[in-house]
C-alpha cells in the first residue's frame, strides 16, 4: 500500500492528501480487561469518594462500591465523576487534561503491574511511523474522549491533538473574571461510534476514503495487517470490526 | 509576532504547535454586498425556479421572487435550495461539493463584474504564505459553510480540507445499493459563530490559545495588521469583532 500510494503508478496520492485513521481501543492499546478511559474514571471516583458520602447512596455509584461495574456504564460513570468533583474555578479543559495526564502516567494498570502507557502496541507504533515518514497524515479516530486521548496521544503515539478525533460533551465558551475558558457541561455533544466514525472523518478531515485504501487492524499475533476497504467495514446496521 | 514566535527567546513556539486561524467573509474576501456563500445559493434557487412552480407560493422562495432577501434569511435560504434540489442519488458530499465549486468558479460577482474567487485579499493571501513558510498550520474558522469553504480554499488560499471549520448540517452515513454515502439532512448542526468559535477551536485543534497570540485583521487600506490577542476580542456577550 505505501509503495503504491507514495510511487508514481495508477495509485498514487499526493503528499497532502495521504491520511490514515486508526481506532485506539484494542487496536493503539489493550481494550480488556477494562476501557483504560473506563478504569481511570473509576480511580478518579474511588479517590474522591470520602469527599461525597452521599454516593453511597447514588447511582453509579453506589453500584460501583458494591463491585457491580456493568451497571455503571461507562461513559455515564466517567461524566458522573467529570460532574461530582467540579467547582467553578476547576473545570476548564486545561485543568482537566492535566490530571488525567497525571493519572495515566501514574497508574499501574490492572493486571499487568505497569503503567498503562507502557502498553502500547508497539508493532503498530511502528506502522505509525512508518506511514508518517511516508508523508501521511495519521489520525485516531475512535469511541474514546476526545480530550482524553489529545492527553496521551501525542507522547505514546506522536500524534498531535488536532488529528485526534473522539466522542466529545458540550462545551461553552465563558469569561470568569475576565479570564477565557471553555467550559466543559455534563452532556454528550457527539458518541464517536459506528457509522458516526465516517460522519466525523467527513467533518474533521473533509476527505472522501480513496476507493483503493485500506484498513490496518493487529492480528492476534500483534502484527499490523492489510484487510480491506475501510467503508466496506461498515454495514448498514452500522457494525464497526 | 512571526519573528517572535520562530527564534530562540521567551516566545519562542514549536514547529508543531504554531497554529494561525483566519476568519474567511470580510476577512480572506469580501462579504459585500452578499455574503457569497448566499449569493451561491440564490443563483441555486433562480436556476431550479423553472422546476419548482410551487416556490412561488412557498415561504421563503415567494419572497425571493419579491426581491425581498432579508425575508429569506442567509442559512435557510440555503438550506431550503438544497432540499428542494434532493434526489436519493445526488446529495451525497462529493456531488455537492462539486456542484459548488463549479458555480463559484464560473460565475461573475454581482457588482465587480470578474468571478468570485479573483476577489481574495491578495495582502491576506500573502501573510498566509509568510506563516506557512514560518511553519505555521493556517486554519480558517468561520461562520461560513465547512463543505462551501473546503470546495474553495485549497485553492484560493491553499488551506487543505482538514483545516476548514465552519458551520455543518447534520449529516447521516448510509449504504445506498451497497455504496457508502454521507448523507446531507435538512437541520443544522453547528453555527460557527461568536464564542463558539472558541469552541469549534478547542474541538477541531485541541490546542489552547497562546496568551502571547495576536489576531490578524485587514486594515482599511488592505493591509493585514496585528491588533490583539484573539481571546480578548470576545467578551461574555459574544462579539467576535
Amino acid at each position: 500500500l505505501v509503495r503504491n500510494v507514495t510511487e508514481p503508478g495508477p495509485e498514487h496520492v499526493p503528499a497532502a492528501a495521504r491520511v490514515a485513521v486508526f481506532d485506539n481501543d484494542g487496536t493503539l492499546w489493550p481494550e480488556q480487561p477494562l476501557y483504560i478511559q473506563l478504569a481511570f474514571a473509576l480511580d478518579r471516583v474511588k479517590a474522591l469518594a470520602p469527599q461525597h458520602p452521599e454516593w453511597r447512596t447514588t447511582q453509579p455509584f453506589k453500584g460501583l462500591h458494591e463491585g457491580r461495574l456493568r451497571s455503571a456504564g461507562s461513559w455515564r460513570t466517567e461524566g458522573a465523576a467529570r460532574r461530582s468533583d467540579r467547582d467553578p474555578h476547576r473545570d476548564d479543559q486545561r485543568r482537566v487534561r492535566w490530571r488525567r495526564q497525571d493519572v495515566v502516567r501514574d497508574r499501574p494498570a490492572l493486571t499487568l503491574d505497569r503503567p498503562y502507557t507502557e502498553l502500547v502496541y508497539q508493532p503498530m507504533t511502528e506502522l505509525l511511523a512508518l506511514l508518517r515518514d511516508s508523508g501521511f497524515n495519521t489520525y485516531i479516530v475512535s469511541g474514546g474522549g476526545i480530550e482524553f486521548m489529545r492527553a496521551i496521544a501525542e507522547r505514546l503515539y506522536g500524534i498531535p491533538p488536532e488529528q485526534i478525533i473522539g466522542s466529545s460533551g458540550k462545551t461553552r465558551f465563558e469569561l470568569r473574571d475576565g479570564v477565557p475558558v471553555v467550559v466543559r457541561l455534563p452532556e454528550l455533544d457527539f458518541f464517536d461510534d459506528k457509522g458516526d466514525k465516517v460522519v466525523a472523518i467527513q467533518n474533521f478531515i473533509g476527505r472522501r476514503p480513496n476507493p483503493r485504501g485500506r484498513e490496518f487492524r493487529r492480528r492476534p499475533a500483534d502484527a499490523p495487517v492489510d484487510c480491506g476497504q475501510p467503508w466496506r467495514e461498515l454495514d448498514a446496521a452500522g457494525r464497526s470490526h
